[in-house]
């Protein structure tokens, strides 16, 4: 299974991937989802929203549906970012296909329907928005909003759905199908490196830091790199350079992290002083009054340079995702089915998943997967296979305890 | 004749030009050009390097004048950087017309041949070589070598310049022509601010200070900015950072310069931590020791930083440029001839020039024209009316020196 999924979307220089939501790339890999499915003889269905779904015991029974007649759902989704690693999403995909197939082999009887989910669009790398299609799943995202996103090329996000066979007007929130959901666990691949020194493979998830993205606008003044007395220059590169390390020190003492990984230049020439630099700051902490703290003395550093330096700043907060909460029931079942009695570690993590988005509607979980290295959105993310058999079993084992008699 | 001239590859929204070689704008600068040598009654051509020529009293007399015969030359060059000021080239180019109106005025009588000249491509913008055209005239690039020269759309100089109507097979050195010239005087816009505290409007060029390029890659690891602790991180901004700072100390310790305005970043994902930082330097000293001494401490220093971040750099010298003396007689004469007598402030430039790369070949002198804010490759460039009147003055009287009775 997982062989069939690994060349698909694989950059040849790099040996990253490259699965960008509704490209080829991406085709390939919902064609990979729905011959899983159907191998499996799952029922196969794509939402209003591009998300796939797998059934195992339905139809999806609706908004109708008891207490006791609601689904469990597993999964997580398959794009990538631009050469990004082989696990982040599709492990999770994989593992709950594996993890029926376990229950399967077990002869588990299930008292409630299974499912298993690909969400489209979750890295947000070609049209700028992570999760777009849990988010509009959620109703957390407008669907007009949508269908005007527009990637590199200028093609909105309406015309890209189009053309791979989805009906961009179809989009929306989706509230019945959320009801007839009892819980949604997501399996996943570490991402940082705090299970390797806790001597856990698996570990589950107890919130998401809030995080959000600032963008800051340096100006100066352009001039001839080769004639200006240094004394004369309004050079915006120095202010970003400063600000850069204040970032780092900043996050450091706050306990936080702070990234500045996109920077653009204009006039950009070799020998043409800036006349603008302008830097992301991505920044994310444990709750949202230290985040807010440590932009605001980012900021402050960056100002302060700025008056040496003959700059002006400007900064813009272009997203902002509060801190999740996963639901503290289904948080310590979903640790203690894991862990086999021994409840896993759990632990919070700073990056954004679908679970997050989801968990304002449903109960949901997430499970990591140990990564030793802590490397993600990197052709190097890796993790042992024992590991990610691990995480297969311990899937088997929370799909079991709560879908299962 | 200034007015014609202004509108040419002006961008609307920036207010800077945009004339790159071999362009639609370039074409309607030399066709400018063109048209002011015929309203003269001066012999229009374009040399084999597509540099523009207008004589007066020729035809150009060939290897074989002697040395009473041969000629004197003036301009500089029409194309800008991406959207640069209105005079830096131009300048030099509308006073020399205006210099030989000025001249025809006096009835002064020459006893040279004087031409007038437009160096092609001299900012090099396009294909990222400065000084083309007096590069191939002077032999000092290698035809083969300028014909594979690429734009940033992959078109070679041989296809622009087949485009543009000029055979690129006929490029190459012109020594018969350099021979028949006593002297090149270019005059330019002062590019720096030193003639505005020195109370002259007027300056002539010592020497060209020894400049370079030197690309800086920072190699450190892509990983994710939301989950990767800090202390797990191999972030190369932060060594660019430093280096970016550090170029900035050393240069002002060396009294030299040194800018970094161009950079590159790999993945350049808002919420990727960079693998690969690609910095341009652009460094300037008065001499050649200073120069690599400055460019050394700031490779120390990244070396330095890059240790403690777990990254990498390499320095990759893309360019170098020796120091250029102009001629010690010349220059006294054309610096006593522009000043009337007691001659102008005589001072170095940092900036490469045609003159530059004649002065190999043939006597060449500058002049400079006082710049009162010192901004230069930017539309914010300016030189006061009254200052171009005394320049175009100057120059007249440098050529009534240098080639009348």
């Amino acid at each position: 299974m997982w062989r069939d999924l690994a060349p698909v979307g694989r950059h040849a220089a790099s040996g990253g991937y490259r699965r960008f939501a509704w490209t080829g790339a991406d085709a390939d890999c919902r064609a990979w989802f729905r011959a899983q499915a159907l191998a499996r003889g799952l029922r196969y269905e794509v939402d209003r929203n591009g998300n796939q779904w797998a059934w195992l015991g339905g139809p999806h029974p609706g908004a109708a549906a008891g207490p006791g007649e609601r689904a469990v759902a597993t999964g997580s989704h398959l794009d990538s970012v631009p050469d990004g690693g082989a696990f982040d999403g599709p492990l999770g995909v994989v593992s709950a296909f594996a993890a029926l197939d376990e229950l399967h082999g077990r002869g588990a009887v299930p008292r409630r329907p299974i499912a298993v989910a690909a969400f489209a669009d979750e890295e947000g790398a070609r049209f700028g928005l992570a999760c777009v299609g849990s988010r509009l799943t959620a109703g957390q995202l407008d669907p007009e909003h949508a269908r005007a996103l527009r990637d590199a090329d200028g093609t909105t996000l309406a015309q890209a759905m189009e053309r791979a066979g989805h009906d961009p007007e179809a989009i929306g929130p989706d509230p019945e199908r959320l009801a007839g959901l009892a819980a949604f666990v997501e399996l996943h691949i570490e991402q940082g490196r705090a299970l390797e020194p806790a001597g856990s493979p698996l570990g589950a998830a107890s919130a998401i830091w809030p995080h959000g993205r600032w963008r800051f606008d340096f100006r100066g003044r352009a001039d001839h790199a080769g004639t200006t007395a240094l004394a004369d220059r309004h050079d915006p590169m120095l202010t970003y350079a400063t600000t850069v390390l204040a970032a780092r020190k900043k996050a450091r003492l706050a306990g936080a992290l702070a990234t500045f990984g996109k920077v653009a230049v204009e006039p950009g020439g070799v020998n043409a002083i800036a006349a603008l630099v302008r830097g992301w700051l991505d920044s994310r902490a444990p709750d949202e009054e230290t985040l807010a703290g440590l932009v605001a003395a980012v900021e402050h550093a960056a100002r302060e340079r700025a008056a040496r330096d003959g700059t002006t700043v400007e900064v813009v907060r272009e997203s902002a995702t509060p801190r999740v909460d996963f639901a503290a029931e289904l948080r310590d079942r979903v640790a203690a089915l894991a862990g086999g009695g021994t409840p896993v570690p759990v632990l919070p993590t700073g990056a954004g998943h679908d679970a997050g988005i989801l968990a304002a509607a449903v109960p949901t979980a997430m499970l990591f997967v140990r990564n030793p290295t802590g490397v993600s959105h990197s052709p190097a993310e890796h993790a042992a296979e024992e590991d990610c058999a691990a995480g297969v079993s311990a899937l088997a084992d929370v799909l079991e305890g709560l879908a299962c008699r």
